[in-house]
């Protein structure tokens, strides 16, 4: 059941607890076996990997089952309803036009003495998705990790996701990658999977940045591997906040707070509300629903463990409540959430009204669902294009501009002790020092 | 003495040496000592970064001396000479300048049914710049940090820099940070400097993002506490990537890669030429310019193990052996460069024609000098505005856009098993069923 709190110093105390749910030490312990895993995949290659799939996945592969067939990729379009590949078109056309807007593009401009400086934007060269697989199916993770990578233009994308029974990848995902554009697919998930992506074995290859969700030893692996690779982000259990007032709805609500917790034992449901009446239906609501929840037993023990609705005083107490939090998801089921939206300093993503549940930015909006988690929103950023993008400085001078800086950049290296910096600007701006010398 | 290489395995056998001479495994041994300090830190704050300064830096100091005093402040102005100070401002103004441009801007998109999307962006709230100190004094790195926080409007921003011999902090560092208007200067250095600004201390702030170049042990710091706080990356020795075609001056290019290795014995110093007998002009030069060199057995050591050049056929394989090493800086010393830009994918910086020796883009050109290093140009970008602000994605749905996608997400989240999805939509686009309900 929901608690309610209304004392300031307490609902500060749990936010804190539920922000900091993954930051446990435990999982320091986890860091040996994903230390080992690396290990064995950067020396033995796809032997590991079979390896481990087997050991983890309980799946035999042969070497050559690694990699998705063409024949395998073509039989999934049969498998999948019309409407649901309908379902994965509509959100692909709407996830491409959002991410089609303000790609970064390079830019030169030019100074004083023909000086030019800019920025160049370039895509990576190779990018590896991550898909969670076991028992669900994420075509919707495809969708959102594949085409901002394509947007980037990225020219070899890979995707990675663990085998489910008889050693098949769900249809949906196989058919959401092909979508998206991408042909390259590995049934293998896991620490190896991270492992494979950043070291490169016989059959998968080395990448540049890896993106996507996953279980605690993928994001472990993620965290171990980054220096040798980009990565998007470390992502934890996911998370909802929503801030109420007395216009909202509490069945919306309910919802909203069920569809985040039945993500996972360590989701985490957060009503912070300046109506105390609403705070009790919500309550009484998100019993109601979940006695028939398919996922009823997962998603009570993410509501009882990491569940909580705080009443306030005033919507801007609310706001820096959530500011602290710093949630992935925000809903502002306000009657003027424009009005709100000044007050928050952090989210990942912000819904704005009672007609824009969180699902449909997970599916279909637009804008990605791969967010900040665990408070990270304080500093990060969602998944995107310029993930896949990195871009390099530019500078050119002239040798009347270089002349004109010579003696601030003498100083400048002078100060620092670094006397190489000094001459190779004094040797190009005084000429007979260079003659003499050549 | 530098090694000319002219076969072409060879040549990448070597870069790939190169590139990968920080990710010895050897550093793994150090992270022990690391993972103490930051628990050290974490549990007993002020009281163990004094311990670990008198220990690294052999200086014992009291709590309240941690931060430096306003009267250092204002002492430090007496202390830096007229030219310093004029070339700190040009400095500033040339680095703001340039990070004025382009930063991210908030923005909305109306779409059909009244839908809003878009993206909101804002500063982090406190961000912890590392300033490295011991021998060297670096107002350079003071500059090229503060200023793009400065603009990013960072509400707080502390830098941290270990103490000098008697407690000093050098004063060129103290002036660079209050000319970009950083008052909040913390003397300690190392792990536990990180660790102060990832987790607080009675003295120290935590912060959001922790940006700044450091040794070995501040990196794997930096890295542990990725995740708990944003970083700008994992900075390893710098490197600089000359290629240059028969009209490029053998002088510039040996202060080129002296400039390089002069900062550190693992610095990397590459010329990729055209032309063989440039090449053996500039092992002539290197060596003349180091007979009275300041720092010459640092560089010596550098040039030995990390300097190389390789002689190719054409500047297309010079562009394709450099950007295999990704370099972080890298100089285009040939008749065309921006025709030669082309064929560059990666890069940190890329200083263009016979006139911009990277020194100029260390101190003032404007483009920030905290780059990508140790071929994580692949995937990384310089520091910039963006390193100190983020984004949350912008959702508003109405009722009719609503209704119209439904359907669609109703599909995707059953194909995903997730129902409370499926009903946060379906209850609000069927009314009865919220009248039934509520």
């Amino acid at each position: 059941m929901l608690r309610i709190i209304t004392q300031r110093t307490e609902a500060r105390t749990e936010l804190r607890r539920i922000c900091d749910r993954t930051h446990d030490d435990q999982v320091f312990h986890k860091e040996a076996t994903v230390r080992e895993v690396l290990q064995a995949v950067k020396r033995q290659g796809d032997r590991a990997l079979l390896h481990y799939t087997a050991e983890f996945d309980q799946q035999e592969l042969k070497p050559e089952e690694l990699r998705v067939s063409g024949s395998e990729l073509d039989a999934a379009y049969q498998q999948v309803s019309k409407e649901l590949l309908d379902a994965i078109r509509l959100a692909h056309k709407q996830i491409e036009a959002f991410h089609r807007q303000r790609v970064p593009k390079s830019w030169v401009q030019f100074g004083e003495d023909d000086v030019v400086l800019g920025k160049r934007y370039t895509p990576v060269d190779r990018a590896g998705l991550y898909v969670p697989g076991g028992r669900g199916a994420y075509p919707s993770t495809v969708l959102m990790n594949a085409v901002p990578a394509m947007v980037a233009q990225v020219p070899r994308i890979a995707i990675v996701t663990p085998p489910g029974p008889e050693k098949t990848v769900n249809p949906a995902v196989l058919v959401a990658a092909q979508e998206a554009g991408v042909q390259e697919i590995y049934r293998v998930g896991g620490a190896q999977a991270i492992a494979a992506l950043a070291f490169g074995t016989e059959t998968i290859p080395k990448v540049d940045v890896i993106t996507g969700p996953g279980n605690i030893y993928v994001t472990l692996a993620k965290k171990l591997v980054y220096g040798t690779v980009g990565i998007d982000s470390l992502a934890g259990p996911s998370e909802v906040l929503v801030i109420a007032d007395e216009t909202a709805n509490p069945v919306f609500i309910a919802a909203d707070l069920l569809a985040q917790a039945e993500h996972d034992p360590m989701a985490a449901a957060i009503l912070i509300t300046t109506d105390s009446s609403l705070a009790l239906k919500v309550v009484a609501e998100v019993e109601q629903q979940l006695i028939d929840h398919p996922r009823r037993t997962l998603t009570e023990k993410a509501i009882a463990h990491y569940g909580l609705i705080i009443v306030v005083d005033s919507l801007e107490t609310a706001a820096e409540l959530s500011n602290e939090f710093a949630p992935e998801h925000l809903e502002l089921e306000v009657e003027d959430p424009w009005a709100l939206i000044d007050h928050i300093r952090h989210a990942g993503a912000i819904f704005l009204g009672s007609s824009t549940p969180e699902a449909v930015g997970d599916y279909l909006a637009g804008p990605n669902h791969t967010l900040p988690t665990s408070g990270s929103a304080r500093y990060a950023s969602p998944l995107g294009v310029e993930t896949f993008m990195k871009h390099s400085s530019l500078i050119q001078y002239s040798p009347t501009a270089l002349q004109k800086v010579s003696e601030a950049v003498d100083v400048l290296a002078t100060a620092e002790g670094l006397s190489s910096h000094a001459d190779s600007v004094r040797l190009r701006t005084k000429p007979k020092q260079i003659d003499s010398e050549s």
